[in-house]
C-alpha cells in the first residue's frame, strides 16, 4: 500500500468506464473515517454526474477539460449548515458564523477529500484536484445551490485512468521538514534545495515555452500572479461574508 | 488496505517505543506525493521530539497529555515563505501575501498531513489531530520560531498505540453526500440523519455528564461556544495579518 502511495500521480484523462455509484459510496464511507473536529463532520460533498450539470460547473474551473470529461466530479465543501440546523432543532444555539468554524470545516473537508483520493487510487481510480474551486467559489455556490454556511473548498475529478503520465518531481524532504524549531532558509539552502527541480528537462522547457528567465518567474508572472491572487482573494472574502462565515468575527 | 482505513481510529495513548527518524522521513516523503497547488508545495512540517520543546508547545494545546506523552509531535504549517525566498533569489516578484495563497497553502498542508496519517497507520503507528492549533497559532508561532508567511494549521501526535479505543460513530453517508445540487435538510431529514448518533449509549452518557438536555447543547454550550469561537477567530485573524497573509488583500 505504501508502494501505491509512493507511485501515485494525478490523472487528467479518463476512459469511458463509468464509476459505479456503489463503489463511490463505499469509498466516501471509508473516507469519512478520517479524523474531524469534535466528530461534528463539518463537510459535505456534491457529486456531479449529469453532463448538463458538468457543463454548468466547467466555466468556474476555467473550462479545464477534466470537468466535462471525467465520469464524476466531486465538490468538497466546508459545511456548518447541517450542524447548525441540527442544533436549532435541539434547543442549542450555535455560534458558528466565524473564521475558526470555517477553518475547522476546511480542515475537516480536506482530510475527508484526501482520504477519499487514497481509497479511490487503491481501487485503481485516478483523481485530479482543481485549485480553481476557491477562485470561483461564488459561481460554484450558484451552480450547486449551496446554502448559507456552506463554501466549496476543493474539487476532484474522478475516473479510470486513460494512460499513465510521468510522475512530477518533489522538493527533497529537507526542504519541508524542520526539527524542533523552524530553520529559515539561507540563500545557499534555497540554491541547494531547488537545484534538482530547476535542472529538470521538463522544467527547463517550461521556462522556455513561457519565455521567462527563471522557473520561479513562470509561477509569479504567468501562473499565480499578484493581480490574480488579489482579485480572487477579494472574491473569496466576499464569499465568506455572503455565506455567513464572518458574521460573528 | 481499504480494510485498514475502514477500521482506523484516533490514538491518544502511546507506548514508550520510539518512532525511528528513518521511518518518519520515509512516511513524510510518501506523504509529499499528495497533490498540491501547482507543485509549489506551500507547506512545512516541524517535528518536536525534545521533551523540553514539547513542554513548551503543550500550553498552546491546553496541556492535552498527548503532546508531552507522544514520541513525536508534528506541526503542519501553511508555508509561502520558502517559495517567496526562492522567487526573490530568481528575479521573480511573488504577490503571495493574500487570502488565496493562504487557502492554497492550507489545502496543500492538509492533504500532506492526511497522507502522512494514512501512511503512518499502514505502518502500525497511531495518530491524533489537535484542533487547538488554529486557536493558539500565535503561541505556536513563538514556540517554533515560525517566520513571516508561515502559519501552523494542524498538529498531529504520533506513536505506537497503547490500547485500542472504540471506533467513534459517523453520520450516515446520506447526511454528507449530495447529488447534482445541494439538497438542504428538512426537519425530518435532520431527525432521521442524527437519530443513530443521538441514540448511542456513549452519547447519552456524554449529555448526562455535561448536565445538558441535548447532545447538540454539549457542543454549543460546552465544547465549541460562541464566545470561544469568536475570541479565537479574532486571534487567528490577527495571526494572518501579523504573518503577512492579508497584506495584499
Amino acid at each position: 500500500m505504501l508502494e501505491k502511495m509512493k507511485r501515485r500521480r494525478t490523472i487528467r484523462k479518463y476512459t469511458d468506464e463509468p464509476v459505479p455509484e456503489k463503489l463511490l459510496r463505499e469509498l466516501l464511507t471509508i473516507a469519512a473515517r478520517a479524523s474531524n473536529t469534535g466528530n461534528m463532520q463539518l463537510y459535505s460533498v456534491v457529486q456531479t454526474r449529469d453532463a448538463a450539470a458538468k457543463a454548468k460547473l466547467a466555466p468556474a474551473h476555467f473550462n479545464q477539460p477534466m470537468v466535462t470529461q471525467a465520469p464524476v466530479v466531486l465538490t468538497f465543501c466546508a459545511d456548518a449548515n447541517r450542524f447548525v440546523k441540527w442544533a436549532e432543532q435541539r434547543r442549542a444555539e450555535a455560534g458558528f458564523g466565524n473564521l475558526q468554524t470555517f477553518m475547522a470545516a476546511v480542515i475537516d473537508s480536506m482530510l475527508f477529500a484526501q482520504n477519499f483520493c487514497t481509497a479511490a487510487e487503491a481501487e485503481g481510480l485516478g483523481i485530479c484536484y482543481l485549485g480553481t474551486t476557491t477562485y470561483n467559489a461564488d459561481q460554484i455556490i450558484k451552480a450547486l445551490e449551496l446554502p448559507q454556511l456552506v463554501v466549496p473548498v476543493t474539487t476532484i475529478t474522478v475516473g479510470y485512468p486513460d494512460g499513465l503520465p510521468e510522475q512530477p518531481e518533489r522538493l527533497p524532504l529537507d526542504a519541508i521538514l524542520h526539527t524542533e524549531t523552524y530553520q529559515d532558509y539561507t540563500a545557499d539552502d534555497i540554491n541547494r534545495l531547488y537545484a534538482d527541480k530547476e535542472a529538470l528537462e521538463a522544467n527547463i522547457r517550461f521556462v522556455e515555452e513561457n519565455k521567462k528567465e527563471t522557473l520561479a518567474q513562470v509561477f509569479t508572472d504567468v501562473r499565480y500572479t499578484k493581480a490574480n491572487n488579489e482579485h480572487f482573494s477579494a472574491v473569496l472574502l466576499k464569499v465568506l461574508q455572503d455565506q455567513g462565515f464572518l458574521a460573528d468575527t
